[in-house]
């Protein structure tokens, strides 16, 4: 395939590139999943929300965000610690740009978002290292499903996206109960990769949950049961739901890894549907390993949007090429379809011009 | 245009044909609207449920049964008070034969269905013989728009369908805040359409809210908020948010001709691109008039799915041609967008099939 120049590939060779012919032109519905659990709020593991209590606010106010410009539930918009906006900031751009259609689902968030909702029937996680994460998870499963199969009818294809604090502690557990080597290989939203924290909570998960490592390798629900989060459930759902149907773009980092395993371990077949989108700073990330993960489980795309913040005129945004935030609300995966649907008329100059305008926006607003 | 002679051309002329020319080998998403409210209780008013109290549990069972083909918070399927199964029978066969997706939205339900749920931030419609109807009406009003905006971006056009038990004794009293001559023109589920009680509680209401026939005229939300009902404010704010973009069909009875009313005074351009799709069952029938309510507002196209149940083996389906039911859950659209979708293909003769088989599936389960 020529060009395209601006979604870097990472992974899958002529399946990459089989992946993007098979969505170049078309319409995706980009459906962003939150939900929020007591493990996001285990002091520095997340830096999505600027301290640990407010992460139950940072899913509904990324949605909002997407849908309004603007947050409802919270005055500005979502930071990290030391006051770097949301990836949804991206995906906000790319979806302007190429005017995607955007729904939201819930998979158990606390804050509800004042925004049209997609109820799964599901609850906020909780605290893994109790060995219990998710309740409901067949139900939340199975509507997925339900729902992924009607999206799948009414549109070319999906990028399923996801705004979840902590969401690569749980990918980690889960990740480890499927018996995948994933230690020390998921990303951070932070710089310096807190990994010996994030393994001792997943490990501890998985003893209060009296699994050893691989137990659940043909039970993913049950991993995602007792050491997951709702997100997992939700997206692996939607995907088998639609991808016997159309094209999958997995939109977001690490956590994305999991939920393949969810996916492969339900119907391996679904996974020639798959491809995962996201962001530069994830695949050229040393401290996390994307490509190592999605290996263990098959030979799936992996392509991401080639940013580059290091010329923007904010501080904010220079900051994404130190390390932080790096993904998230399906940023990466918002750029690959920006660019696809509009056969490259959407380039990474004109989204990053379209990021800076948006930054300006906020920050005139705060 | 050609043919398509299992679709009744009831009014507006050349219109029809061009909205018809419009859906023509389209795929629409199907939406059903779901709402309770404590007006369907009054007794007499309503036949969706066996008995007044049971009107709670209606919608939800409908749009379980419309997603997987039973029902989950009954058993069996919704019935009248003589045992007459629900139209969402004939919604099922036109969805299954043309394989349409389905979205569900929440207008304001008490008994949540089993089904991913798209959430408006609506509650259950109250009593409208105190004044007061609707709660948050601006609220569900907008969020609809937001997401009539998003599926008009993901869709050929939008099917807007509704389950609401009582929902022409609300219809009723909106159009006449709004200055409608409704009297005695709206429709019911039951063969002896009860006007007199209808027009009693209508007038009851407005008297409650102060108003007079016409009062609200300008002033549809008021309108609902004061004598109406969620799925008003849902369905209406679904069109308002997506008729810019794609035809809608609104696929319903004369409680259509209330939400026409309602988008007709919040932008009257945007009556352009609707039409009414119903039943046979409603635009023959002699105790209701919805043309005589649509020419009110504009000259909008009413098309009408032919079907004939006369000839049916079961007496539970011949008692539709008496003038039990007639409508709802969308059966008329969905039998249209059935047979446009497939350029045909689908036909009054392979529907009634189906719902024979249907029928016979359902009551062999009871």
């Amino acid at each position: 395939m020529v060009g395209y120049s601006d979604i870097l590939r990472a992974l899958g060779g002529s399946r990459t590139e089989g992946f993007l012919r098979s969505i170049e032109g078309k319409t995706p519905i980009f459906v962003c999943t939150i939900a929020t659990t007591e493990t996001a709020k285990v002091a520095g593991i997340s830096a999505a929300g600027k301290n640990p209590e407010f992460t139950d606010y940072t899913p509904p106010a990324d949605v909002e965000y997407l849908y309004y410009g603007r947050c409802r539930c919270i005055d500005g918009v979502p930071v990290t610690p030391e006051g770097i906006p949301t990836p949804a900031l991206i995906t906000r751009a790319a979806v302007h740009l190429s005017d995607l259609p955007v729904l939201v689902v819930d998979g158990g968030s606390r804050i509800k978002p004042q925004v049209p909702l997609l109820d799964l029937g599901g609850q906020p996680g909780m605290d893994i290292r109790a060995g219990q994460a998710v309740e409901n998870v067949n139900i939340i499963f199975e509507r997925a499903i339900t729902l992924g199969r009607n999206l799948a009818k009414a549109s070319d294809y999906l990028v399923l996206a996801e705004s979840i604090p902590g969401g690569t502690t749980t990918a980690l557990s889960v990740m480890l109960a499927m018996g995948l080597d994933a230690e020390g290989r998921v990303s951070s939203s932070m710089p310096d990769n807190p990994h010996r924290l994030k393994l001792s909570i997943a490990l501890q998960a998985m003893g209060a949950a009296q699994l050893h490592k691989g137990d659940l390798k043909e039970r993913p629900l049950e991993a995602v049961a007792k050491v997951g989060d709702p997100v997992q459930a939700s997206v692996a759902g939607l995907a088998v739901g639609a991808a016997s149907e159309v094209p999958i773009l997995l939109a977001g980092g690490t956590q994305m890894a999991s939920i393949l395993a969810i996916i492969d371990k339900t119907d391996r077949s679904l996974t020639d549907s798959l491809a995962i989108g996201t962001t530069r700073w994830v695949i050229h990330d040393r401290q996390s390993d994307l490509a190592a993960l999605v290996r263990q489980v098959g030979d799936i795309p992996i392509m991401a949007a080639d940013l580059n913040f290091g010329a923007s005129r904010h501080s904010g945004l220079r900051a994404y090429e130190s390390g932080v935030v790096k993904e998230g609300v399906g940023a990466g995966g918002a750029v690959i379809s920006s660019i696809m649907k509009t056969n490259g008329k959407v380039t990474r100059t004109s989204l990053q011009e379209q990021i800076e305008r948006e930054y300006e926006r906020i920050v005139d607003r705060r």
